[in-house]
């Protein structure tokens, strides 16, 4: 449900959401509110309540697009506000909300929404980040694509998202393709060996020693084996060294 | 520098940046990799070495794309690669860049860019959280949209974006607009009384309880005062007591 469904609808014909729609893999409906709107001017926001900078979304036309969205649905699917108040998107909550049959989104624009549409209808609010963007357009659009992905059959082989950075909780090992020399920079020679076994040891330690110098905070809650856990004493061991 | 330049178009020219585009208060281009390969299929990605699943970016196109946007730009800009590898975004970090006269945005697609290129020409890494996105053309998008915010006259008035969540490093107060009764629920009356100093107060009191409830993590870095800090002592011990 937004106010801006043609720029939402060319982003999620793009790429690997887009390819997934075409297959049908992926149902997704974008929602003028504009067009549940009462008056004349088709207007969607009014000034606030007390003052103060900006406009505020009014509920009616929101609350209609709901009830509209639960009819075409034939069923009430869960409605997440886009909101900065929201708890901060993470690949769990995102892997949570996969498993769910259908999604309803709200994107908020101006200076926000009428706090009792969100009361009487809101599921649950979710941020991004602490950061402040335009409407909730953009948000969307990423909770969509990172859901999406976890969507079986929406890419191409399963295994593709499992190596992925914070799908196992750690960043990822850094990757080379062909030449395997550039502008003077060599591709590491353990790739070139075609032994496999190291070359994946070799990349689980490239990926834990990136998290541990760039996101030590991730560590915690990473999924580590006794070897990794070993590796890493060595490194930390290595660190108070020099 | 994307492979979907026409796509970032369409987000950019929408809204509040694509109106500071056209009165010239930014200068944003989009620059596609692809014009910049040099073999005959305009082929932009291979194999990874050491083997794996998805295909890795090359570094050529990308080197090349980066040197014509230097000569364009007649300065060799910041060059951001956005990556989950990266820093998180926060509201601080993109009022820094916010103050730089330019800045180069790398998007990745597929399995991830040749390390090298990396390596070479990539002044900082941006991650806009921790989860798995397709691209990173939506995060580069939200993070051209957090920064141009703050770039001056990108907004109507000054006020617009010092109110809202995250810049004073609270959540914000619940919003609300006519009609004054929807649906059996009112407005909170405070709003209708015109008395601008208990309708502040009040909404201040509303940031603090809801960043308490929702997001006590971020009152650490908050800038509070001491009424503030009071209300936040009887918040605490109101939960004591039941």
């Amino acid at each position: 449900m937004t106010l801006f469904p043609d720029m939402c609808e060319t982003v999620l014909n793009e790429s690997i959401i887009g390819r997934a729609r075409k297959k049908g893999v992926l149902d997704i409906h974008t929602h003028q509110i504009r067009d549940y709107t009462k008056n004349r001017q088709k207007q969607v926001d009014d000034y606030p309540y007390g003052g103060g900078m900006g406009m505020v979304m009014t509920a009616q036309p929101i609350a209609d697009c709901f009830r509209a969205v639960c009819e075409m649905a034939g069923t009430r699917p869960r409605l997440i506000y886009m909101s900065p108040q929201g708890q901060v998107l993470t690949q769990k909550k995102a892997r949570d909300l996969a498993k769910l049959p259908a999604i309803c989104i709200l994107c908020g624009h101006y200076e926000g929404v009428d706090q009792r549409v969100i009361d009487a209808f809101v599921d649950e609010e979710i941020s991004i980040g602490d950061y402040v963007v335009t409407g909730g357009e953009l948000p969307a659009l990423v909770l969509i694509d990172c859901i999406a992905r976890m969507v079986p059959g929406v890419l191409s082989d399963e295994q593709c998202f499992t190596e992925e950075s914070h799908y196992s909780g750690l960043l990822e090992y850094p990757h080379y393709t062909r030449p395997a020399e550039w502008e003077g920079r060599a591709v590491p020679e353990i790739l070139l060996t075609g032994n496999h076994a190291k070359i994946a040891q070799w990349r689980r330690e490239q990926a834990l020693k990136r998290t541990y110098s760039l996101r030590p905070d991730l560590l915690e809650h990473a999924d580590l084996s006794v070897s990794d856990l070993e590796f890493l004493e060595n490194l930390k061991s290595g660190d108070c060294k020099t």
